[in-house]
C-alpha cells in the first residue's frame, strides 16, 4: 500500500482527482468551448496509442499563422493527451509530429510531396505517415501556413472523435473558395436576429481592447472549420462603418483574425458618399461618386492591408441600392468592384431582392438578376439564398442556382435560427444545407447540383463561395442554444465538403461537444436528425410558408392579412379560404416554375409529379386533396401539425436518456429550453389549426385534439405575446 | 532528493503545479468570480493557522439558507486552504467550525449566547471562539438562517483579506433594515444605463431554464454584502411585468433567491389597470383602481409568497402618477401600501421628480415632497437620490434629508456610471457613498448625518433602507469594467455598515479581487481613491454639473442650449455667459439654500462659505472671481480639468506596476479601458475648455495646453461620435 503511494500513477490519479474536484467546482461546462473541447481521452488503449505517436511537436513560429497552428496542437494535444506534447525545432527519436510548408520546414521539404501538395491547392493539406529522421513520424503538410493550420485542426478532429490514427493518410483540399461567415451586428451590438447576446464586437473599446480572448476564439472556431472570412457587420448597414474611426476598429479585429486565415468584410450602405459626405447622389455611374468610392477603398486597404471585400444589400427592403439612381444590380456592383480590383478585393452583391410592387416575391430574385447573367465584374459574386423567399423552415431551392452560368455566385444559408423558434428551439440545419446542396437544378443535365455548381464543376466559375448568417453573441455558449453550434459547425464542414453528409457531420460534433459514448451519441444524433423536420412540421408542413407573426418571426400568425406591403403577410402565402389552400405558381399563377430547368418546371407543373413537402409551394388544391397516404390535404395537413409536436416530445425523451452521461450544466439547460420548444410548438400547432379550421369550416379530423383555447385567444396573444428578442421591439402598446 | 518525491508536500505541489497548468489553459481569470475567489492562500504560514482551527465543519442543510451558507462555507474553505473540509453533523475533535442558529444547533444552543444574539438582532450574527465537546471552536451563530449565511461570508471574507481568526470575536448587525438593489433591466433584455450586456433575467426561457448557474452566482454576490432585496425591472416600468406570463417568471426567480435571503421587488406602472386591462383611470382614490391592485397583489402573492413590494417610479420625467388624476404622491404610494400592507409588501416610491415647467429642478424633489411629511403609510419608503438633480459626478446632499421626519426614507445611489464613462471608465464609487453617508444634514444638530439617519438614530422611523442601482448584465465579468464591481461591494457594505470608510473597503474588495500582496494593493487602491476625483475633475469641476450630451450621457455637450424643456439642456445648468458662469441658487437666484437647515443654508449663502467643490451649484460668478488657490475661477477651472486629465495618467502609471503581478486577462483589460478614458478624458477637457473659453472670450492659462480642435470640431461629432450603449439610440441620421 505505501509503495502505492509514491507511484507515478498515484500522482498522476492525485493531481487529477485534485484537479477534477478544484476546476469542476471553479468551471462547470459552460458550452464556451463550442466543439474545441479537448478534454483528455477516457479510452485509455487509444489514449497510450496517440501519447506513443505523438510525443513531440516538430514546429517554428516562422509566421503568426504557424504559430497559431502550433499553439492549438499543444493546447489540444495537451489536453487530449493529458500530458505535454514536447516541442521541438527539429525531428529527433520516436513520435515526431512535424507539421509545416516545405519553405517553413526542411523535413518536410525533404519529403518532397511535390504532387500530392500541387494536387491540394492552395488551402488544403496532407496529414501522412513518413519515414524522418530514420523513424516513422506523423506529417501536416501544406502549401500555404493557411493550410497547415487546417491540418492541424483537422488532426484534432479526428482525435477528439477517436478515429485510428496509426496509418493516418488524408489529403484534403476546400470544395468553396470563399467560406464566409455574415454576422447581422449593428453597430449599437444589437444583433438582427441574432438571440444570442449582444454583438461580439465591442465597438465602445476599439481599438484599445484588442486583446479581448474571445476575439481570439471565435478565429480559433471559425479556422477550426476551414472558415476564411467573415463580414463582421450587418447588410442592413450603418454608412459610418466606412468611417476613419470604425475603420480603425475593424483593423483591430483583422489584426486578430489574419493568424488564423480569415479576411475581414464589411457590409457597406449603397448611398455612402450621400450619408458620410452629404453627396447629392450615390449614381454609381457618376465620375465623383466613383471617385469617392475609390478613395474610400484605398482608405481600407490603409487600414486592413489584406481587407477581403464588401457585401451589399442594395434595393431589398428598402435598402438603398442602384436602381433608386436608374441604374441595375450588375453598375452598381461593378463600381464597387472597379473600386475594389486593384487590391484584389470582392464584392458580395446579395440576390434577396423584392419590391412591394410586384406580383410573386418567389419570382422576384430571377427575374432581376438573370437577364444580368455575364454583366458583372469578375471580382463580383452574387450572393443567393438557398431558397426563393428567405431561410423558411423548408423551401425549394432558388431557380437562381443554375441560371447563372457566367457570373460568379455564392450560396447563402442561415445558421441563426430566425425562423426556427430563435435560440429557444433545438433545430439542427445540418439536412436543410443538405437538401440545398443535392438539389439537383438540371442545369447541365442531371447532376448539376448545386454543391458540385459552388465546387466549380458545372460552370467556368472565377469565384464561387458559400456563405452563413451565424448568430454569435455575448452569450457564453456563443449561440445561445448549444444546439446552434452544430449548424455552425455544419456550415464550415460543407463549405470545405460540399459532399459530407449532414448525418456524419452531426455524429462528428456530437462526439466533440459532448464525447465517444455510444449511449450519448445515439439519443444526441438521433434528436438532431429529427429536429428539423419537427420545425416544419408544427409551423409550416406541406410546403405552407411563412406564416409568422410580421416583424418578429417566433409565433405563428397565420390569420395576417393586412400590412404595409401584401407579401409582409401570411395570407399572402398561404391563401387559404373555404375551398382550398396554397399557392398557384404554374401557369394557371404566377407561373414562377417556368424559373426552372424543364426536369423542374415539369414537375412542379402538377400537383401529382410536386414532392408533398413541397406542395403547397406550388398549388392551390381544394381542402379534399386526395394525399398519398389516403388522407385528404386538411387531414395530412392537421397530421402533421400533430407529427410536429409530437416530434418534439420525442426529442424530450431522448434528452432524458443523457441524464448523468453528460455534463449537468449543459444537460439542463436543453432540457428547459426542450420544454420551452414544446410549449411553443402546441401553440403554433393550435393556433395555425384553430385558424386553418375556421378558414376551411372543416372539423378536426378523428383522434386530433382540440385546441387549448379559441381562434380568438391566439389572435390577442399576438400583440402581447413576449418575443426574446432584443432587437424587436417589444410590442409598444405599453 | 528521493525522499522529497514522497512526501505530502511534494504530492500538494505537483498536484498544484498540474492544476494551475491546466486550469489556466482552461479558464484564465475572467473576473467571473467577483469578490468571491477562493484562491488557495499562498502564505503557508497562515493556510497552515487556518487549516489547524478549520479542519471540520459542523453544520446541517435543515433550512436551504443553512444549505446555501454549508456550501458556501465548503466551497471557500476547500479554495482558500487547498483540501477538502469535512462535513459534519456534531462537533467532536479539534477544528470545529460549527454554524447555526439556537434552534437549529444544538451545540451552539448550549452555548447559550441569548444575550448577545438578542443585540444583534433579526440579521445579525456572532463568530466567536468557544469551547465545544471540551475543544476550542469557531463559531458562526445568529438568531436566523440569514444572519448564519451573512456570517459565514463574513468569515470567508476575513480569511481571503487573510485577517488574524485565531481569537476571532465579531459581533456585527446591519446599519439599514432594507439593503436593496435595483435593476434598470427592460423586459426585453436591453438595460437602461447598464453599460454591461443584456440583462441577467432570460425572459424568453423562464420559468423553464431556472437552472441558470448565472441566478445563483448572483444571488451569492449579493448575499455576500448582506444585500438582503432586488428589484428586477426597471422603475421606466412596463405594465406587463404583472401579467400571470411575467409573474410566472418572475416566481422562478425568486425560489433562487429565496435561500440567499433576497426577497424580489418588481418595478411597476402606476397605471397598470389602464394598460393591461383597459380601464379609463388609473386615479388611485376611485375604488375601482383600488379594487384592481388588491386583486394584482393577490395574484403576486401567490406567485411569490414572500414577495417584497414595488418601486414606483410616478410623475417623473413621462412616468404617469397620481398627479395625472389630481392626486399627490401620498395618495398614490398609500393606495399602494394599501393593497401590499396584508402581505407585509412595502412601496418604495421614489422622490427623483421634476417637470418642464418648474423653475429651478434641484427644488423639486423637497417641494413635493416635504409637505407631505407625515403623510405616508408606515408600509412606503421614500427613496431619495443622493443628490438633488441626477447622480451627478459631484452633488450637494439632497435637502429631503433630514426633512422627512415622519415618513420612511432609503437613500438610492448609483453602481452603473450613468454619468462617469460607462463601463469604459474606472470610477470607484465608494468615496462618493462616503460622501452622501457623511454628510451632516443638521436636522436635530451636529451630527445627523445621512448615515446616521438611515440607521435610525436620529429619527424614528419603521423602515429605512439603502438602494443601489447596478448594471450587472451579460458581460462575462457581470460589470463590463472590472473596478465597477468595487461600487457594488462597497454599496453592499456601507448599506451593512455605514460608518465603514471607502478607503477600507477598497482594501478589503482589492485583497479579494487580486491578491494580497502589497505591491499590488498599494496602486490598486490609490488608483480607486484618486479616481472620483478625477472623474469630477475632467468632466465638470468646482460645482458644475450635467454638461452632457441629451440623452446618452457620454460626452460632453456643454454648448447644449436647445431642447424639448429646458432642464434637458446644459446651458441650463452652467449659465455661462460672457461675464460669469455658475447656478443661482442664493436668495437672488432660485434660493434653493433655503431647503437646507440653517446650517448649510447660512454656509452656501456665499461663496466664500461654500466649499469650492460645489461653488458653482450655488452661486453665479464673474470669470475672475478669486479662488482659494489664488488662481481666477477660470484659471482654476481650467487648472482643475487638467488635473483631472493628469490623474487619469497617474492612474495609467500605478496600472502598469501590475504588470506580471495579477492576472494578465484583467490587466490587458483594464490597461486597455484606461487607454480609453484617457482619450475620452483628454476630449471632455478639451470640448469644455474650448466652450468656456469662447463663452468667456479669454485666453487659456500659461501652460495650458490648446484643445487639439476648434471648438466646431467637438460640436460637430456631437452626432456622429460612438455612443457605447445598446439602449441609446445610436444617432440615427444614417
Amino acid at each position: 500500500m505505501y509503495r502505492l503511494y509514491r507511484t507515478p500513477q498515484y500522482l498522476a490519479l492525485l493531481a487529477s482527482l485534485v484537479l477534477t474536484l478544484l476546476c469542476t467546482t471553479a468551471q462547470a461546462e459552460d458550452g464556451y468551448r463550442m466543439w474545441l473541447r479537448y478534454d483528455t481521452i477516457a479510452d485509455n488503449t487509444l489514449k497510450q496509442q496517440y501519447r506513443a505517436q505523438l510525443q513531440q511537436l516538430v514546429a517554428t513560429d516562422q509566421s503568426p499563422t504557424l504559430a497559431a497552428a502550433r499553439a492549438e496542437l499543444t493546447r489540444g494535444l495537451n489536453g487530449l493527451l493529458g500530458q505535454s506534447i514536447k516541442p521541438s525545432k527539429a525531428a529527433q527519436g520516436a513520435g515526431n509530429l512535424i507539421i509545416g510548408t516545405p519553405d517553413s520546414s526542411a523535413n518536410i521539404a525533404a519529403l518532397k510531396l511535390g504532387d500530392r501538395l500541387n494536387a491540394v491547392g492552395p488551402e488544403g493539406f496532407i496529414i501522412t505517415r513518413a519515414k524522418v529522421a530514420g523513424q516513422r513520424a506523423t506529417v501536416i503538410a501544406a502549401n500555404s501556413d493557411a493550410g497547415v493550420l487546417y491540418g492541424a485542426f483537422h488532426l484534432l478532429r479526428l482525435m477528439q472523435t477517436q478515429s485510428d490514427i496509426a496509418h493516418i493518410d488524408v489529403q484534403s483540399a476546400p470544395s468553396v473558395q470563399h467560406r464566409v461567415v455574415n454576422h447581422w451586428d449593428n453597430l449599437n451590438r444589437i444583433v438582427e436576429r441574432g438571440y444570442a447576446g449582444l454583438s461580439l464586437w465591442e465597438w465602445g473599446n476599439l481599438p484599445e481592447y484588442q486583446n479581448n480572448p474571445r476575439y481570439i476564439d471565435y478565429a480559433r472556431i471559425n479556422a477550426s472549420l476551414g472558415i476564411n472570412g467573415t463580414v463582421i457587420n450587418n447588410v442592413n448597414a450603418d454608412a459610418r462603418i466606412l468611417s476613419d474611426a470604425f475603420l480603425a476598429k475593424a483593423a483591430a479585429l483583422a489584426e486578430v483574425f489574419r493568424p488564423y486565415g480569415i479576411k475581414l468584410y464589411l457590409s457597406v450602405k449603397f448611398n455612402s458618399p450621400m450619408l458620410l459626405d452629404d453627396f447629392d447622389t450615390a449614381d454609381p455611374l457618376d465620375p465623383k461618386v466613383q471617385k469617392w468610392w475609390r478613395e474610400r477603398v484605398k482608405k481600407v486597404y490603409q487600414y486592413i492591408p489584406d481587407f477581403g471585400g464588401f457585401l451589399v444589400k442594395a434595393n431589398s427592403e428598402g435598402q438603398p441600392g442602384p436602381q433608386d439612381f436608374g441604374r441595375n444590380h450588375a453598375d452598381g456592383a461593378n463600381m464597387l468592384a472597379d473600386a475594389l480590383a486593384p487590391y484584389n478585393g470582392l464584392v458580395f452583391w446579395r440576390a434577396f431582392v423584392y419590391a412591394p410592387e410586384q406580383g410573386d416575391r418567389f419570382r422576384e430574385a430571377y427575374d432581376e438578376f438573370k437577364p444580368l447573367d455575364g454583366k458583372f465584374r469578375d471580382n463580383v459574386i452574387v450572393q443567393i439564398k438557398n431558397g426563393p423567399i428567405d431561410f423558411q423552415p423548408r423551401e425549394p431551392f432558388s431557380p437562381l442556382f443554375g441560371a447563372l452560368q457566367k457570373t460568379n455566385i455564392a450560396l447563402e444559408v442561415q445558421v441563426s435560427q430566425e425562423y426556427f423558434g430563435f435560440s429557444n428551439h433545438l433545430a439542427y440545419q445540418g439536412p436543410l444545407f443538405e437538401e440545398a446542396l443535392d438539389a439537383d437544378t438540371y442545369a447541365q443535365g442531371a447532376g448539376s447540383t448545386i454543391g458540385k455548381i459552388l465546387a466549380g464543376n458545372v460552370f467556368d466559375y472565377k469565384h464561387t463561395g458559400m456563405a452563413a448568417v451565424i448568430n454569435p453573441g455575448t452569450d457564453r455558449n456563443w449561440t445561445g442554444h448549444t444546439f446552434v453550434q452544430s449548424s455552425w459547425y455544419a456550415f464550415g464542414r460543407l463549405a470545405w465538403d460540399v459532399g459530407l453528409s449532414s448525418a456524419a457531420i452531426a455524429d462528428e460534433w456530437a462526439r466533440m461537444t459532448f464525447n465517444n459514448k455510444d449511449d450519448v451519441l445515439a439519443p444526441v444524433t438521433d434528436i438532431m436528425a429529427i429536429s428539423r423536420e419537427a420545425g416544419v412540421n408544427y409551423r409550416m408542413p406541406l410546403g405552407l410558408t411563412h406564416l409568422y407573426a410580421q416583424g418578429h418571426h417566433y409565433g405563428p400568425a397565420p390569420w395576417h392579412d393586412t400590412s404595409g406591403r401584401p407579401d409582409w403577410t401570411a395570407y399572402y402565402y398561404h391563401q387559404a379560404d373555404k375551398d382550398g389552400i396554397g399557392y398557384d405558381r404554374t401557369k394557371t399563377g404566377s407561373h414562377a416554375i417556368e424559373q426552372y430547368y424543364p426536369h423542374w418546371a415539369t414537375q412542379f407543373a402538377k400537383p401529382e409529379t410536386t414532392p408533398e413537402a413541397l406542395l403547397l409551394w406550388f398549388h392551390h388544391l381544394p381542402w379534399s386533396y386526395k394525399m398519398d397516404s389516403g388522407r385528404s390535404l386538411w387531414q395530412e395537413l392537421v397530421h402533421k401539425y400533430d407529427t410536429g409536436v409530437n416530434q418534439v416530445r420525442e426529442m424530450q425523451t431522448q434528452w432524458q436518456e443523457l441524464k448523468g452521461k453528460i455534463d449537468p450544466e449543459r444537460f439542463s439547460q436543453v432540457e428547459a429550453q426542450l420544454k420551452v420548444q414544446l410549449r411553443d410548438a402546441i401553440y403554433w400547432r393550435d393556433a395555425c389549426v384553430s385558424y386553418f379550421a375556421s378558414v376551411s369550416g372543416l372539423a378536426l379530423p378523428k383522434g386530433s385534439s382540440a385546441p387549448a383555447h379559441p381562434l380568438e385567444y391566439y389572435k390577442n396573444q399576438e400583440k402581447i405575446r413576449y418575443v426574446p428578442d432584443p432587437w424587436y421591439p417589444f410590442p409598444s402598446a405599453h
